[in-house]
């Protein structure tokens, strides 16, 4: 292990606080691409090229991605590309994933993966090299095979599951963000389970997110290791944030699936950091809202994806200093 | 959702028992191959067509996959292509997962893609798009994008995440393992936590696997949702195996993992069916034991995988006639 990277490593951590502060933009640009919803000149055009192919879904997508990419690298310090959405156009959705991955890194923006990989440590260590750390050849190592800065991860097999993302996290400066309170109806089923010491699973979760950070704190104390914990639940958000200290929370949930600027305010901490709140639909596909066709047609998708996601920033942030003047 | 597929499709539960009692053989080969693990020759041979190089490990694993496949493919009725170590090795490691799934199917074997996915219900949708139904294309569909027979899912998220699933295993005639009981040493730390209720973790999401599987039996009683219980865990495997009564159980963490033919029989029923033993570094590298380099060379690590591959069933098959004697 001599040979891995050490030392002054850029952290994600860090890097993704100062750009949210550059940027005033607590937010992420979720990118889910689906074939169906982006706008139909960019699906055909492909499907001219390619025929009705997978091929073509790839292309499309990857063109979709970039021109939301251009529009939202200067405000937004983020963007999640969901690899389900990628992996479900095979080999050339996968392609247009790591091509979406550099064109944002790029453009200057940090990337999550949101994967919710899992599986038993020397498994979780296969997973691990290929988003975080780097992939050994034999004599010599492929770094940065999807080469993204974070990646979401699934707690369920406990810390021998983690540990191998861990380690990636402090020799290549990457970050986790662990699954603790997801954002779906049903997410109770499993994560509100109250065990017979009285605590939640997702409490427990919670306690295990803290454990796990210890010693990988970045400039601002915040930690590599950070929790996703879903809009649509802010009364379980206070207790979460009560518990996690040093790690950054993810939020889903907003828009779209229901959460408000509202209800996201519980993820941040007294210093009005400490959240990440992502958007998805609500901002790639907001040219489709009934409100942008009236005055403008699908090739401003780019135009409405900006505005969109400058709404969600400014509803966030006024959010966020509103609680702040309460607290 | 008319133009689905529904009616007579030969579901892979039933496809799966009629193999294991053809085969008289209930394992499975695990596919995880690594760069570092498979025979010098191979890895060599592809360096010196691509360099050192992706596109070389993705080649050399593919052709490791081929003869590992050729070998165990008349006594073996499953494979499981572990996904993480194919992402490993990024577009080219997807390649290789790919062509050993066309290859597998086009030599008779099953396959049960270990991928562990999960999501909320929009998401989960994508993946089962991916794996096991079929991506829209806009006015028409791509079939078999990965194309396997079932996929391991994590049940975290609950119902929401699992619904989609379900669904392309009736349409589709698919099959899902659920994670229940893990083979790794700190499964325990979520899946072991005792409710208020009295009930463990693993011993409620039995009972959803019991839930979700129903109107989803086979013509041997046995139901599309499956779930994955460890050999390391005899006693949880007792319990579970009394919960779910229709829901085959595959079992990892024989072989390498410390499992032995005493500990899986426990996930069998009465009726001897009921459970899929899986082994993965033990079979595939049985050719890297001081006992096959005593007298072979690595040119024939396809022969020391069938042998290992016959060993086990053999072991298996012995276990499991000695308990029900007992019984």
């Amino acid at each position: 292990m001599d040979d891995r990277r050490r030392g002054n490593i850029n952290m994600f951590i860090d890097r993704l606080i100062e750009s949210i502060k550059e940027k005033n933009n607590p937010t992420v640009v979720g990118l889910d691409p689906n074939l169906e919803s982006i706008p139909a000149h960019i699906r055909e055009n492909a499907f001219r090229r390619h025929g009705r192919s997978l091929k073509a879904a790839g292309e499309a997508i990857l063109e979709f991605n970039r021109k939301i990419i251009d529009a939202v690298c200067d405000i937004a310090p983020v963007v999640k590309p969901q690899l389900a959405y990628y992996e479900m156009y095979g080999i050339e959705g996968m392609k247009a994933f790591m091509e979406t991955v550099r064109y944002a890194k790029s453009k200057g923006l940090l990337v999550i993966a949101d994967g919710k990989r899992n599986d038993i440590g020397s498994t979780a260590e296969a997973y691990s090299h290929a988003y975080l750390g780097r992939t050994s050849l034999c004599d010599g190592y492929f770094e940065d095979v999807f080469g993204v800065d974070a990646l979401t991860v699934n707690p369920m097999l406990g810390y021998d599951g983690i540990r191998p993302f861990l380690d990636d996290c402090r020799d290549f400066g990457k970050g986790i963000f662990i699954l603790v309170k997801t954002s779906n109806k049903s997410s109770g089923q499993v994560q509100d389970i109250v065990t017979n010491l009285d605590a939640s699973i997702y409490e427990i979760l919670a306690n295990h997110v803290n454990e796990w950070g210890k010693g990988l704190e970045g400039k601002y104390g915040y930690s590599a290791v950070g929790a996703v914990v879903g809009a649509t639940y802010p009364n379980q958000a206070k207790k979460i944030r009560s518990i996690m200290r040093n790690a950054y929370i993810l939020v889903p949930g907003f828009g779209a699936q229901g959460g408000t600027a509202k209800d996201v305010v519980h993820s941040f901490g007294s210093d009005g950091r400490g959240a990440l709140v992502n958007a998805s639909r609500s901002i790639i596909y907001a040219y489709r809202s009934e409100e942008w066709r009236k005055h403008n047609g699908e090739e401003s998708f780019d135009t409405a994806a900006r505005e969109a996601a400058i709404k969600m920033r400014d509803e966030i942030n006024k959010a966020i200093k509103q609680n702040r003047e309460v607290v």
